[in-house]
């Protein structure tokens, strides 16, 4: 049931791995964008996320950028560590691991190369949850994870499992949001992990936005989430119209690819992606400075 | 361009790997699967592949696994190891690994995390075939690995890359089959994937059938082969028709928990799979036995 | 040459890695060993020396450790952490990792399967230092590390390697210490490692004690140190009298074992040490709780 | 007790782990080097001892080196593959994996970074033992290990754990094998690992002779061997005095080090050591030449 742990709303920001030249964890860059997030008004961190690379690191690495992220921040906004691992085994680790390291939350997509039956989804789950006292956010991303959560599977997880209080949602079908809300009475804190749902989502209810947009825009993200929070829907409205195309483009190319090309084309170098991911080529980190331009209005 | 290496053809046979009961790998067991596949008139194994759990194991049971089958098979039939990693880094070593135990060639899904694009897909497999001299099998499943690889691009991988030369697809479209013969002008061995699709492929001019059912009916998949390779159509379709139900059915509950089940049935102990994944119910080993029993004919 | 990272003396205290039940990293228990330490009076942390059970942890566990330590502390002191390895590429991989979580320093012993050589150990430690930015304190223990540097080399490597700035002694021999300070003309900060030595090396200008001690025995400790501070050799020949069968008693028990033995005699459970160490037996235990008593005087 | 395992006896020799120039495992220069050593009429092959660099392989390359040298053996000589490690859970993790690849033996010295109480020893060869069914030769080094076990504690051993059936000792005290065998009355297959001790070992009644020797003058280790076993004590006295200025080089530049500098002298390209261990210089290497040379009388 929804507990203690679930006070975590607001944009949910998706800080990169940045990687040094020689393919280490560049921890300097790191701190720079974990603080553009936090100057720019996000309301917690979630490391290690898809846009963190995390299925890239190895387990030694991840560690290190957990425990970099968490310590950087010193408590200024919680941390949802991604903890998502194709074994059961594994994604129990890392979830012990962050919580050792003062994690706040851990958040988990059912990650498999099969197809998962609801029952091993089920189980999956709820050792993860077991395996720790800090709550855990299930994830549901068929495009990514090959499996699909429907409404009521997500919301009996929450119901029946301790300290399983948050749901994000990534389809991008808002339908499923309306039904969280109602399955749940109201109850169940929800997020949206769908970019072009974002201003939708925010009024079907959903309690935050999972994103990496604030790497790039922290501002026009923060004048976005303000106006929504106050109920002015022109701004509202103005502001995603402008940032749409940005949004469209990074999740596109793919969000470490494109958010690690924003950041060295707004100051902070943040190196390659990880084979085999590639750079942006010049065309494409063009076309990003003008969507990045553009969006500022 | 097809080399030496691509004197694999027939039927491609994939162990899965077996646990003991503390969870590290089963050698006897793994033996006897393989004996079973030798014995049933197998062409080539292909173990770590996803019948495999390659994607459960760590790299030192991976290397385990590999080095068990090869060394157990002592060239009595070629071997086409998986090799597939989500980092670029990773299938390279792994496919070095193989080379270096006595793999006859390596086989290669583009696993990722992220939609990887052309360029990045085509990046990807030179390093993986620049790393070794033996051939590597390029393998196009999107429903697993969540990018699709057209038949012009597996054609193009091979007609410009030295040691690939042969190419598995299990989309299950019948026309990637007569693109990949009409590209390739004949020259390319092509293997299908897909087990609903076995009798078309062939028909189609496949090189080969990848497939784990050997392990639960090994003389019924060496009656299907041998009279596809005799031309004898009606018996082809006749044994084809009584073993699909078990086929689809192996697919549909995902292949190591199924052929694991069907193992146990037919007198060999190849324990459970990996968590998430979970071992078949009472109600499915029984449908399983049925289904084994009835593609007897 | 000794240079900015250099300001580290006094105490010199080692923590050790308490374990889970269940094996793991015990974050909360590390915690509190880590508040006795700086409420004691320590000067400075150590973690994963050989107190830490460093060399029984792997990679993952090591930096979850590293990363605790330094969080915990959240810079009430500096550390210095210990990145030892059998090979020359995993210390330097140990060093950076520790850099990037935010350690003041590394400290690093040529452990060795084989016998090195002078230029391989002078290899070793360049490769170490080149990796980080972070001074690097270099330690000498025959009876630990199977190889023996003498104060020429030691002082050598300070003097030629850039960010090399403290060395460890762990010999007793008190002329050692004396070299040290003769061949750098009193500009080189030596730690005693030897804790019997401890009264002695501090005459001999040591810069400071490392030593797990105060884990058990704070109090007496920062008394012992607050006498050698001040000039007091009545006090300092008292405390240190009363305290050193404790001493002798941890160092041939095993520091691990010793230590986790008496932390649970003083209020807090650090678990076991890792197998092949076995705890402390009832005997060895009541014994231990005798020499803790009889050091507080 | 010694059981079916232990038939082990002869020349028991070490291959080194060769590797590539990239820092791979170079399994083509391991399979000459095996060929040689077989071609050279050793009686089993010890792979992963000291001379293999055990210590510095990480747990894949370990796995790999092991797979690779049965494999390539192929039954033609018994293997007796070494496990130690650290903890007590990574030996045992080692010797299972040896036996799955089909090891005839595994052998463990007690490594430990802290001086092991005999409990903690007979512990750590006990759980070792425990994990599998083939034979273990405990193996007692303390120039290596830093832990001395008595001919009683390895006798003990031998006669209270099931498949603990061989002891290699490498003190280099002759005053030891008399008491092994004198302790068994005559049962326990011991081996003598102190190369300059092989003579008078033998007189002493060892089963056989652990060395790395054979990897550069095969046909001379074979001479003494085959005048150890006929009897012919003049031959015998005289092979040794000429092959000994070479044993003693060997052990005393490092066994690594010199054996691969003296296989590329003599056709076998082997690659370097791992760091810290530095290849041998020209000097060194001129006078292994000379020593080679003069070896075959």
């Amino acid at each position: 049931m929804p507990a203690s742990g679930a006070t975590i709303s607001g944009i949910v920001a998706y800080p990169i791995t940045p990687f040094t030249a020689d393919g280490g964890i560049d921890h300097h860059s790191l701190h720079l964008v974990l603080d553009r997030l936090v100057d720019g008004g996000a309301s917690a961190i979630a490391p290690l996320g898809s846009t963190g690379e995390s299925a890239y690191l190895d387990l030694t690495e991840w560690t290190e950028t957990a425990a970099s992220t968490i310590n950087h921040l010193g408590g200024r906004l919680p941390t949802v560590v991604g903890v998502s691992d194709l074994t059961t085994a594994g994604a129990a680790r890392r979830a012990r691991i962050a919580e050792g390291l003062g994690a706040s939350a851990v958040m988990a997509l059912p990650v498999s190369y099969w197809q998962l039956t609801a029952l091993e989804v089920q189980k999956h789950f709820e050792a993860i949850a077991a395996a720790i006292d800090i709550p855990v956010m299930v994830y549901n991303n068929p495009a990514t994870a090959g499996i699909d959560l429907s409404p009521t599977q997500l919301w009996e997880l929450v119901r029946d499992v301790d300290n399983i209080t948050m749901v994000k949602e990534s389809t991008g079908d808002i339908n499923r949001m309306h039904q969280l809300r109602e399955l749940s009475d109201g109850t169940l804190p929800f997020f949206n992990g769908s970019n072009p749902l974002a201003l939708e989502a925010f009024r079907a209810g959903a309690a935050g936005w999972c994103t990496a947009a604030p790497c790039l825009i922290p501002d026009q993200i923060r004048a976005f989430y303000d106006a929504i929070q106050r109920g002015d829907d022109e701004t509202a409205d103005a502001v995603f119209g402008r940032i749409q195309p940005l949004l469209k483009f990074i999740v596109t190319r793919g969000l470490p690819t494109a958010v690690k090309s924003g950041l060295a084309l707004t100051g902070i170098p943040a190196g390659e992606p990880r084979r085999p991911l590639l750079p942006a080529t010049e065309a494409e980190a063009a076309e990003l400075s003008d969507l990045i331009t553009a969006s500022v209005g």
